[in-house]
């Protein structure tokens, strides 16, 4: 019997952020391939027997290729395993599944996606703020920062709205060329910029800015996310913060810039 | 003791979408507050005691405005009632939760955000499709139907990128409209557009075609989502369908257009 493959989000790192799909799935996997950025308290989900494999990168380097990555995959699943593909945030959000689909469908295995919790959606949840407001944002832009400096393919980030909330995935650590993207796409040097590093995990960290102030921010955490926009101004103040988070067992370091 | 509010997403309706905090918060909430489109499955997780109130849109009207829904959450948590305010999909992407947390932070209302799966990326997940590809889109980019239709606000949707994903929540049932949107907004007539009505549902619904066609298509069940850009056309053929959807115990109609 030929296996199946579930290309499982794990969300943004907290394990309760786990939807129960890929909570059942994870228990009873028998392979396991995950990218670096899986918290440890998820992958302890794993069962006793399960082969877990770190496929992502280390440093930036990717220590296993994608070829690799298709080739485990679909010849475990021929060996009649159950395998979880598992990637932090939801896997279809800048995560090369459109690869991982394409080497399924060429071998005829059978695989299904449990979206998750998306990078986004758990920064604006843990800064307690909406990601789109009638008032402030109608629409919501989610791009990936080494587009911005890519500069080889000839292309940029083209025209961002003012009415937009822009979040930056991967943002890297380079603010300066980051906040001259963000101005050459038309946004002003005024507009509040939001990095939520870790978010939900116990090193969660916050840091809110303009576009203009970027470059001196301190924060250059991985994994994290910026949210650019009227939005993040919204962010929760130093002082709401000890309450809530003391509340749910999280420690937390606000950074507020200038 | 004053009470706290958890605003929480439901993600896109079957039950094990729901993350594991969600669930958790709701078997113990005593009061819950539900948008319309919250499945039956999941208000069913509400504790035999808890107070549950429908405070949603029914057939585009709003039965309960705005301020009654914050004046409902705020009383509830003075009273010192745990509160779920549960909006389908994620609280942050088009759910107005802007309002609900001023309104909560002008009462002196301590709030958590939980965030949920969003609808686009449930809908992606039934199609076995990613919303972004580094060979076919580098954006995504969310919108809403009725911003493309709003012309007293002067704003339509600006220029999209053909390099972007675009899913347009809450389409509406217009489809000449939006499909004359999308074009003045400069995406080419043949651009692939999939509508995915109910996703995750037992009622699922789907249907590929293109932009020049989309006034034709017949699937107009609520909610939905279009999803516009070349991923769309990698949507499962339904050749693929009957087994995997089979296993999971799901019946899905696939209708292909043209």
């Amino acid at each position: 019997m030929i296996g199946k493959v579930y290309l499982i989000g794990a969300g943004p790192g907290d394990p309760e952020l786990l939807t129960r799909k890929a909570w059942r799935l994870l228990q009873t996997a028998d392979v396991i391939l995950h990218d670096e950025l899986v918290s440890p308290d998820i992958l302890a989900l794993a069962p006793f027997h399960a082969q877990v494999f770190n496929v992502g990168k280390r440093c930036g380097r990717k220590l296993v290729t994608q070829q690799e990555i298709n080739f485990l995959m679909v010849s475990s699943a021929q060996s009649g395993f159950a395998v979880v593909r598992l990637k932090s945030g939801d896997p279809q959000v800048f995560a090369r599944l459109g690869e991982e689909i394409e080497a399924l469908r060429a071998a005829g295995i059978d695989f299904e996606i449990v979206p998750g919790v998306t990078a986004a959606c758990a920064a604006a949840a843990s800064a307690g703020i909406p990601l789109t407001d009638r008032r402030l944002a109608s629409d919501l832009v989610f791009l990936t920062g080494h587009r911005a400096s890519d500069r080889s393919s000839g292309q940029g980030w083209g025209r961002l709205s003012a009415r937009a909330t822009v979040v930056v995935y991967m943002p890297g650590s380079n603010y300066q060329e980051l906040a001259k993207q963000l101005c050459q796409a038309g946004l002003g040097p005024d507009t509040p910029c939001l990095i939520v590093a870790s978010a939900s995990r116990p090193d969660e960290q916050r840091h809110l800015t303009t576009i203009e102030h970027l470059s001196q921010a301190s924060l250059r955490l991985a994994p994290s996310v910026l949210i650019v926009g009227a939005v993040a101004a919204l962010a929760r103040s130093p002082a709401d913060e000890p309450h809530c988070l003391q509340s749910e067992g999280i420690e937390s370091e606000v950074i507020y810039a200038h």
